[in-house]
């Protein structure tokens, strides 16, 4: 039970990062390298030349054959590839609910031992905004993409308890460079918090299968990770530093508004019509 | 606000049942027909000729076209149909969640107003046997079979919060002319029983959205509907009519057996392999 | 800490009923007769000539002078008095929000232990009818009669954690000779099943401060009394043998109907106007 | 949805401050002034005369008509009118039980959209300063004053399910300029931590209707308002700040009185008496 | 998976009661029987000579040597041995913690699976007759005998958590012939329902670390088995039969007395002194 | 209720810490001393000489008659006696079960109030790392020792529902100079915080039976004290500062690694053997 210090260099051999030609899978690129030797960068469209410490591979996720080879020598995934928009059922169906079958076969074939997986705060969006939501809260998805969502929650869940593969689901609020509207004031997650988090899950000795709401330290939030304290995840940003642009003069959508009733927003405007 | 009896013949003008050429398809088939006009049975084999008050329609789930022509002018869904056994994903996923997609675009545009759908145990399957679950447990399913049930009935949770469609979510333990091993003591539900949940599914003035347990009143039981009682269903059957078949003095799986632990059963044997 | 049987004739000297002249009233008039040597009636209304072992006493609750004399020399009280419709908010509260101040102050000054408090569903009516409820849900009042009751509920409460006096609120749900309509399917409460719980409220050994659901052993319910099983009260009579009432042929308010979706039925139609 | 900052001036055109000429009354006169174009102040006494941008308004909150043309034009009310400490119980009734359902009349007559309804600590007094109360609580009044508080809550509860009026209630603890005595180093709530949280309180997009606990940030506290968080109220303030006047060295009742062991600390000795 | 019937003759080789020559292992001495080839007896105290299909050994539990001995070749325990009354401190703890220390580990080198460990419902006494308790309810000791049972339970939880060694807690109620007060009428336990139930807890497939109340379907009671309904125990008797010996009219402790107060009854009044 | 500060000196006369030569004995010798006139220090052990302001009593907690001696004029106990590894259970008996019985006994005699009981989180050490506990959590002992700490913890709880004796139970991490290993990161409490604990615990107006874990502010932590925030206990040190002793790069058990599933750490490699 002596705990040396005794491993050198980088803490993973090989890190995959699917989507990573996507919005947050550009921002994660350079931001995760210190975590491993190479980390493997996939995408459903080119992503160009792999730079050092990297290698790229362009892969459709719905494609059994070619995600087993993807998950081959990988000790850790962060999947935040897929359908990230509300689309019809069965493209989202095909990336999102085959797409992450697909993974988990193939990481499982593969030995990797943990799962960062990019969810969603549209799995739990018919909830409202005056309801506080924990990692034991319902399930409420507001679109197919929601839905698919928590479909990839449910995979990873049953791959923990057949197989002990540890998954921790991130339920991303609104990952952008500043709030683009008073919702995201209560979603907002900085870019440095979005890494951090993706540290702490990767790094915190046990995580079993666990379910954290990515969010910064905001003033008004609608979720709380008390449950999940293990993870050690201090968010250092928050929306007030943007209050200003949402002055309490202005004007915002009606408290009646579906998108302020529910916590989805406008996602609950989009998707099979009223 | 009086309430004359005014109405009069059969309740509703048309029901769907669904997989009316499985198990308890064939078994429901004669057991609804009092309770609408006409009875519209599918299957993705053929049925051959319709009885009277029959409606018969050969059709793939996975085909949304022909979903949407299955639904029109039917009031009320008895959705039995998809795959009940534990198999690959992707044949799962083409009957179980693109068929269940196609089904509610299909009954929301054809104005569908209740539906029961027959979710399985095996969405819970991997909570222990020393559990008290009720509709408000989360979700551990324990294949792709029960993975693809907890997404049928999040896909009915999205209807009802987004059009207010009502679905009543039917985990139906272990339906059959009687228990076939000492699990089934548990889960066992009679046909009788089954036809009275869904008769109390269809009829209750408000259901929402509800999760209820099908299982007879058994002695040692794993769920409780006691959250759920505005169905109004009482079982009538009990498998202690059948204790005789599992005495004491047998031998049975031991106490750390992966199906005695675990709800699911044998079906934890089956889907991918440790 | 022997427990002789030492006591003779009626447990109690003198059992107050207030409302003696109203529906339930004239119900218990002679079914409370048992457990008292003397019952003392009220209400507002003239109530003619008392019969053998009765006392009578016209009074306004709302006069304080007269209801303190009104409860001198009395042991237990069975509160049916007050407003039990809804109506504007001045009379209900001079009734049931004056008289209770007062009834309480009155029985405190006379030493009296026991109160059973004719509550109501309305003091929960804009709860559900698919959620079940228990002792601990929050009220939700569905009127000005339902506010007024859940204030009766609190002032009891309060005169339980000052002064140590037991009262058993009994939220009584429809109890009439037999349902009116098929919300009352749920809500039904037979005249002998109303005696027998106050019968328990009574004689239960300690009641502290008790919520009660005042419903027969019906079929489908919204309620469930499992937290205050110490009072012993089993229904004796459901409204199943009322069923062929309300047979499922027969049309009902839609599901989506205010008097559907709430569990307060037609009261969430009177009182101010939307 | 864009969410274009179009508005000018103030957020509101005239809010409403009820008993404007109380100790807290006439802490916020001012300080609620940047919100409206217009204050509305009243109180049953005399104010002498409005200054710039005020309107004064004498009025006794029992009589209805005096409060419907009060709430005329009026956006949202901050309701610090009534009695706020002991009596009896008749007075209490006239000013806090009477007035706030001519208030809540009134204002969904004139379309106001938003309360915030100054409640009291009084409402949950009963609970002892060993528990942790939240927003889900059960309430226990420990005087009439309490019992009056309770009932706005429940008028207001009551508004909310049927007209959507939107309330949100501050169970207000001890807002003085310091801590008088070692029981508020608990309850204390800075005069700039309430006016924050009432700003809070009329700005967040949607409130539903909300219970929240008004304290500052003090080290000991018995409430967590962990559930009401997307009100973004962060106090500012603390009571460890007046630390200093309460050492440990010093006397103070014992931890069996009765104000050690309830909340409601010194309400419990007022009130019909032991 | 198939299940079939092969074993022949009892169930179990050898089952050990501990405390054979107590009130209730003289009632289960002959009725475990059916259960096991041969049956153990113990106790401290001469029983005399062993019947057909038993073996008797007089044993002191604080004697860890001749407890492992007992162990030996025991397939399952029914631990009813030790002080079942309140004394002082030290010889309670010799009998029933030194005692079920040693027994445990004896069990666990004996390669012993299933233990039924008669715990009492004075491990929860302190609870008040006004609350409902289930198998999750804290733990409230009413006596040193309370806190032994206490600490048997958690004893057995460890050697679960550690070894996997199944254990059922029985919460013994009150096992007369009859109730012999008015507090018995909640607590009573049937003789055969004690049998039934602890054939329940040995024949249950699966156990992992049970408690559960021992009481018959008595009208009144404080205690819900509704979450161990794995176990499969229906009682068939009730006090109810006895109702005719506390009727409403006799005299009764007041609801006061600390003995009404609290579940643990006259255990309350024993113990060290007021 | 004026709380006028007129007591003069230090606030207790005499306060006892048992084990005052073990580990955290030494360190808290002299930090107590603001809090009382006398300290008095005792252990099994030989402590020299008293210092001023001291009295030192050489003392084997299984002794009751001396134990008795030890209490007299004690107004608050320190308990941090007894054995605080694991051992073979007798030895932990003898100190940590009849210790504790003996000083319950002899403070109950002695008329002390207020005791702070040193617990330990191996009382909860059988609780998974992915888990948060708080107050209410069941206990679940990682080894006779901890058992002995859950004994202790339902001792002191007795004797608050029999005696009114209020007793802080203190769950202490892992209180050393630094984090001895990465599990110490979530368990680590500094020596600062423990005696600012141990303070709050002291001060509090009113603790009555309150269960609170010993940790800094920690970033990844498996406790909540938020249910007894009315200690005001505010954690100012963390185990952050040692963060640079674990590297993410270094190497730790692994995640199935009995110590890195389960609270207790290495305790589960101790006591009785696989």
């Amino acid at each position: 039970m002596t705990q040396a210090v005794q491993k050198v260099g980088k803490p993973f051999k090989r890190i995959l990062l699917t989507g990573a030609a996507g919005g947050l899978g550009k921002v994660l690129r350079d931001r995760i390298k210190p975590w491993a030797d190479v980390v493997r960068l996939s995408d459903v469209v080119d992503m160009g030349e792999a730079r050092e410490g990297e290698e790229i591979v362009q892969c459709d996720l719905a494609d059994k054959e070619t995600v087993i080879k993807l998950l081959e020598g990988v000790d850790a995934v962060l999947h935040f590839g897929g359908v990230s928009t509300e689309k019809p059922f069965e493209p989202i169906m095909q990336a999102n609910i085959l797409g992450v079958a697909n993974l988990y076969e193939a990481l499982h074939k593969a030995g990797t031992k943990r799962v960062i997986f990019a969810s969603s705060n549209h799995a739990i969006g018919y909830h409202r905004t005056t309801e506080m939501l924990d990692a034991n809260s319902p399930t409420r998805p507001d679109s197919y993409y929601g839905l698919s969502k928590v479909f990839g929650e449910q995979m990873s869940r049953y791959y923990y308890d057949r197989f002990g593969i540890e998954t921790v689901c991130v339920r991303i609020g609104s990952s952008f460079p500043e709030p683009a509207n008073k919702r995201m004031m209560s979603t907002y997650l900085s870019y440095d918090d979005l890494t951090e988090l993706l540290r702490c899950a990767l790094f915190a000795p046990r995580v079993g299968h666990t379910i954290v709401y990515g969010m910064s330290d905001n003033d008004s939030v609608w979720w709380d990770n008390r449950l999940v304290a293990h993870l050690g995840f201090k968010p250092k940003d928050s929306s007030r530093t943007f209050a200003h642009l949402f002055p309490d003069s202005a004007e915002f959508p009606a408290p009646d508004d579906v998108t302020t009733i529910y916590q989805g927003g406008k996602f609950l405007l989009d998707g099979p019509q009223y």
